[in-house]
């Protein structure tokens, strides 16, 4: 059974994360190797975006193509969630419209409102909570550049900076694996209690670890992947350039002295966009220790992977897939 | 042999009309059946918004999808009719790169000239006059509705507060089918001189009646459907929250009370987006009377039905879909 | 070997832009004769708009759609290039996430460095400099419309007005072809030394001839094609009303005058939008003489033949369509 929206992974289990993450890649070779998929055909997909996005809805938007069926892309402005009409009659009246809906919402409530409210599937696009497709497009670029020997349950991911809700869900799905997480970053702008809590509990299941520390050394020892995101903050709680710099500035950047200080083989990772020079250099940016385009890209069979899965179609898609790769 | 533009329904017969209706549903329980359509495969609907729109913007972009082809968004201030450039030459220009063109237009002159320079077909998605694709898809919900051993042409319709350009197509659509309207307004917010001149014309064809009043009983005895729409009128002319309470609170507010005085069958319906405890109260928009969101759905039926006429697929889709559902 | 990018039509030869041309053509045919065409299915095209655009957008969303893939619209303010993130990032991200992507840029610049970053084509949709999709479909509507017995090589094309980039790209057509161009316009608001020199260069390989000129005898005489284009020039540096017809008016609008002394067959352009009574009267422009709406169509042609040769797909589209029209 599958459950009908993808809010929070926090509401799934290692195993169905790993369905999605194992449908990714059967996808991604399938379509790779040149074979099309029509099992969204004539199915559209309703994006609401309070806030814009590129890579969020670029990815959603060539997933339907790729899959037959067609995104609408409604713009901030053109749909005000709890304007004129409310969120719930909204929910309720794009769910006789559209197959699935996506949203980036501003407040993580809107979101759960709008999931709760609709008779289809609704993907959160990220909120100020979390970022979901994100933390599963990363899951499989992590899988796809696991060090050799290991497994997603004995790598430790590190992020460095600001506790944005890209290091919360790195946080949740790395925990969830069973892996080692870090979180390095300057007090007041760690992971909070509520974090620690789902921290907590998803490494009591998966036998994962957690820290959050300020000790350079401590976390960048054996690090297999290094993670980093903006300083600048969200919204209109938007840091300045001189308030950032002067809190982050220059202990948490990523440079190749960081790196230095990681395992031999350790891979960079970013949500992009990044602004060069501040959170990370264009030296490690650009290296081949940088995964972080293969990363953007990953973006893409995350959707296709949700798309599929919660439009009920996995089973399905697996066997087209697996056909046309002869390999069932 | 197909009038080119659906600007209008006062343009089309009752037969004509009925077609459409007939077609919708058709189609509708094609697609509910699961079986795709592709009689506008790779065609491609321009859709001119001059003022922003959820439901007929969406309704258009899924329908474009699920009978093959593509709506592109022309959202407002992307083009600009009657701007840099004529709205002549616009609709001259459009008429070379795609195949059927509607617009939401704030003059209803607007909706007028381009039609009348494009040479392909022309949907008016409202205007500050009418609002046909909505009349097609409530006439449609009102025809899924009928109360037992009721027709199209016994029905009673109540339109209560406004004399929006919903409340006047509604007007059009049932004086045109020879059922019995009612207009329940306060004086300086009734259907005009222009409208009941079309409401009798149409009556004297059909054999319907019209009736436009500010007494409660006359208008609700019988009622078997309760139309209403928000109180806050047209863009710049848009009513202050104060003026309109004033205006049309309580006596012209849709509650229990007056859904009592109704048929003990009475069904609710709304445009939407509603003003909950304004227009409507929640008790009635959410109770088992209602069927606006019914009525949201068959936009959708309503905007594939329009899109195959104009284009000139009726035949062939009908034949198509009957044959799917094997009926012919 | 294709070129991987379409920015300037002088890094093409005449054979190259003349497959480019009869590529155009040929789908076309194929469509008019109601063939579809498959070859860019599922294929994501990522169109980004710096400034607003009717006719670029519509027709390469059209394109799109006829070819069997989907154009993802991104409007001013929905990308920045060079905002947050480095138009290199941009363009890197975008190239994992689109198939192809087009450009309206405000600077020049700003399409080579996309061209330059990109891992996939790139197509200039119009910068400061030029404007070499109007190009294509310019020539093609020309070929369409060459006087009995006169070829590309023996015709004498007549820009007048203001050097805008559509009379640049005219210019670097006309004469890469080997035609004859003139522009006609007042000093100051002439080619420049940069044009003049490409020019040179076009003419030495084509044999072709150009003039820039205030002389309207000498410009006008034998003339084949009239083209012209608003007055009021580009973007933050635009003309007021009061400026460019003291500047233009009345030497250079194109009115029926104009039009008696050029060739007897000659035919006027524009690339669309006009301001009538500015540089062309509504006499011309609605007349026999106006072919401005078949070139306006004719941006869908150039855009189909583009999108089709920079995917890589023209000698399989060459071969469905032949066969679809029984040629081969």
């Amino acid at each position: 059974m599958v459950k009908k929206d993808f809010v929070d992974t926090t509401d799934f289990t290692k195993e169905e994360l790993m369905e999605m993450l194992e449908l990714g890649i059967l996808i991604k070779r399938n379509i790779k190797a040149g074979f099309p998929l029509d099992v969204l055909y004539h199915k559209s997909l309703g994006m609401i975006f309070e806030q814009s996005s590129t890579r969020t809805r670029v990815s959603f938007e060539t997933a339907m193509t790729q899959l037959g069926g067609h995104a609408q892309y409604l713009a901030p402005g053109q749909i005000q969630l709890g304007g004129h009409e409310t969120l719930s009659d909204t929910a309720k009246v794009l769910s006789r419209l559209v197959d699935i809906l996506m949203a980036r919402v501003i407040k993580h409530d809107s979101i759960m409102e709008l999931a709760k409210e609709s008779s289809v599937p609704v993907i959160n696009g990220m909120s100020d909570y979390n970022h979901p497709t994100q933390e599963l497009g990363d899951i499989i670029t992590i899988y796809e550049h696991l060090p050799e020997g290991k497994t997603l349950e004995n790598i430790k991911v590190v992020f460095v900076g600001d506790a944005t809700q890209v290091c919360a869900s790195l946080m949740m799905m790395i925990t969830k694996m069973g892996g080692y997480f870090v979180h390095y970053g300057p007090k007041g702008f760690q992971l909070n209690e509520k974090h620690i809590k789902i921290a907590e509990e998803n490494c009591r299941v998966s036998g994962g670890k957690f820290l959050i520390t300020e000790d350079e050394e401590e976390a960048l020892k054996d690090a297999d992947f290094i993670y980093t995101d903006v300083w600048y903050g969200l919204y209109e709680s938007e840091l300045s350039y001189d308030e950032r710099m002067k809190i982050f500035f220059p202990k948490y950047q990523v440079n190749m002295d960081m790196i230095k200080k990681a395992s031999p083989n350790v891979k960079f990772m970013h949500c992009l966009p990044a602004s060069r020079e501040e959170e990370v250099t264009s030296e490690v940016l650009d290296s081949e220790y940088s995964i972080a385009f293969d990363e953007a890209e990953n973006r893409l069979t995350a959707m296709r992977a949700l798309l599929v899965y919660f439009m009920d179609k996995k089973d399905e898609t697996k066997l087209i897939c697996l056909k046309n790769l002869k390999e069932n």
